[in-house]
């Protein structure tokens, strides 16, 4: 018996059976004897329907016009769960964002919250009632609907574990945890039973889609127990908390990443600083760069290269040539047939034999590597979009076979 | 110059189209130098469709959670219609029920508003801002979202202009304003200048389905000038206000309402008080007796016939059964296949002669009367529901083309 809270993506919930699988999942949990807050979604496409409708009209709509159109679909969703529980004949109530005291920033589209004030979900809890609470929005001090951006309803549920103290935070998904790989292309990829905060981070940034990065952030900061499992069976799902490191496996995932391009900027000059220059431009420019390396310069010319996403670089590109007057390359070479293959584990950092492990996976399997980053808990290296899955496999089968 | 109050009806805004319609109509008021608020209506079938999602999971959900679903019916729209003025490049904000200030009771589904605390409106107006509000919905002493029922955005409507002391009211509809007659069976009905309150609530009341009696009751109680007008054109429209008598125009309308049904009780005792006893019974029991007429009893027997509405029709049977020990009928007869005829007029109540006028339209055109009933300033009959249609006409004829 104690407080769980409860998330529910838009797939499932995405029609009148799901809602009602989902209603009898919460009822279930309730009969326990536990008080049940959820975090819901916008059913399916709903909010992809309501962004193309705002498409039709006007392109460019202030992003404070969408968060009014977009918030809609969460309360849709919440009236809807909430009538499938009151069939089910359990006490139940539906909370909008701003009625269950989200208050956020007023970064309309990617809003961050900033206090939820919990008296009316702890009345309502107090009641006995199931509490059920659109996920994904909130208000700002101007009493306006703001939007928290991608991961949304993950990130609500978070805060709401960690503004009520709950025991547990269970984000359901159609998956069924978080595997050591991806299983759609890697056939001996399993469910990981635990996982670190850090090493959930570290797999959600590298493409993992399981959690939002922002979701991990903050129940590692308020030290939220989080639990991944599917809305679809009743396995158990992997728990993301602070784990000490009982299994002593190296490496806990392996991801590949395909949201990347490379930039080489060829025959820079050697000169200190030269690099501190490009990426302070870029920075300031709002890229991110990822993976970096520069050749060792013979003290006239050197190379250095970095990674992008996708997304950015048309812009890099651009940044680059409107600069090219301080950076003055030769050349500047660019391809987006390019992967991320990463590793990570918390046991990796003590132990150096794990980098040779992972290049003699990608030796064996003839994968050349173009760069190689290494952290505390990963090692990526960037190969060529073809290898990309032949590389995973490699290293999945050398590490968790093993 | 002044402050104009619009509202919008859902096929008004059923689609992208029809939603830069209504923008570019809005702009040209603000371009004018008005201030403008809109209220707003679902988009076209939005309300049915979530009924239909609803009932899906729980035909018998509460009122409370089925509130929470259709209100976001018109978030979706305000959020739209502004994302519409915004393309036409004119600074605008959607506002939600609450954020617009009302307060309502707690009658769910069918809320009555209370107050409407204008403070953000009179902000967003002193910003020279178009404010366009969600019709149909406030927020009541819980701070949840109540919807007012039928014809509630009408009513949204001249609350707006009410509070806010608008020079003006447009509702805007898919007809060119009020008609003497039903335009699509009265050939040779035509459109009214203008017209009184009471008029217009005798009009609405019996089935011309224009405007909402609740919103001209409203509108009366604070003197709120309405226009009724097309969205789809720049015709006029109808004005209604307190119209002094100047076009001495005795009947200004025709309405036919079919959604009535008849009930005789044949045959009970001619005691003082029998009707008396009959009517109370019906009225503790929630159910509206519109017509009446008493036979003249010869001291043992008489009958007493009423009209309801077709949805109360099985609930009256009943009642009338289970009473039948007090009422003591030899027959209870009933039928569906009436009508009741009306024609309504200010200028009818210091004229005796309009009664007669009609019954010999009536008798002209071979149209037997079932039933009277007189007020100040409307005249109904039952006929056949077959007649009802020649009704109108031969009347209409009558009055309006004399």
């Amino acid at each position: 018996m104690g407080l769980i809270v409860q998330k529910y993506g838009g797939t499932s919930v995405k029609d009148a059976e799901r809602v009602m699988n989902v209603a009898r999942r919460i009822t279930n949990v309730y009969k326990a004897g536990n008080d049940v807050v959820v975090a819901v979604s916008a059913q399916g496409d709903t909010t992809d329907d309501l962004i193309a409708k705002a498409n039709e009209i006007n392109e460019k709509a202030s992003k404070r016009e969408m968060d009014m159109l977009l918030s809609s679909g969460e309360q849709i969703s919440i009236a809807l769960l909430a009538m499938a529980v009151e069939k089910l004949g359990f006490p139940v109530v539906s909370l909008t964002g701003w009625q269950a005291g989200f208050k956020t920033d007023s970064h309309y589209g990617t809003a961050r919250i900033k206090t939820i004030d919990t008296e009316r979900i702890k009345t309502e809890l107090d009641r006995r009632r199931i509490v059920i609470v659109a996920g994904f929005q909130g208000l700002n001090k101007y009493d306006d609907i703001t939007t928290l951006g991608r991961g949304g309803s993950d990130t609500s549920a978070v805060a709401l574990a960690a503004a009520l103290n709950a025991d547990v935070c269970e984000i359901y998904t159609d998956v069924d945890g978080v595997f050591t790989a991806d299983p759609r292309f890697v056939k001996n990829a399993y469910k990981l039973d635990d996982i670190s905060y850090d090493e959930m981070l570290e797999l959600a940034s590298l493409g993992a889609n399981v959690l939002h990065n922002r979701s991990v952030e903050m129940a590692k900061k308020y030290n939220v127990k989080l639990c991944v499992r599917s809305s679809l069976n009743d396995n158990e799902g992997t728990y993301v908390k602070e784990v000490e490191q009982v299994e002593k496996m190296l490496v806990r995932g392996v991801t590949r990443d395909n949201d990347c391009a490379r930039v080489a900027l060829c025959g820079v000059e050697d000169t200190p600083g030269k690099a501190f220059q490009v990426f302070q431009m870029l920075a300031k420019n709002g890229i991110s760069v990822d993976l970096i390396i520069q050749s060792i310069g013979n003290g006239i010319k050197k190379d250095i290269a970095f990674t992008v996403t996708e997304g950015d670089l048309d812009t890099v590109l651009k940044l680059l040539e409107d600069h090219n007057s301080m950076i003055k390359a030769d050349e500047i070479k660019w391809t987006k047939d390019v992967s991320k293959v990463s590793i990570v584990g918390a046991g990796m950092v003590n132990n150096s034999g794990v980098a040779a492990k992972m290049f003699e996976a990608l030796s064996d399997a003839h994968i050349n590597i173009n760069m190689i980053a290494t952290s505390e808990i990963k090692i990526s290296v960037l190969v060529d979009r073809n290898d990309a899955e032949r590389a995973v496999n490699a290293i999945h089968d050398k590490f968790m076979l093993d």
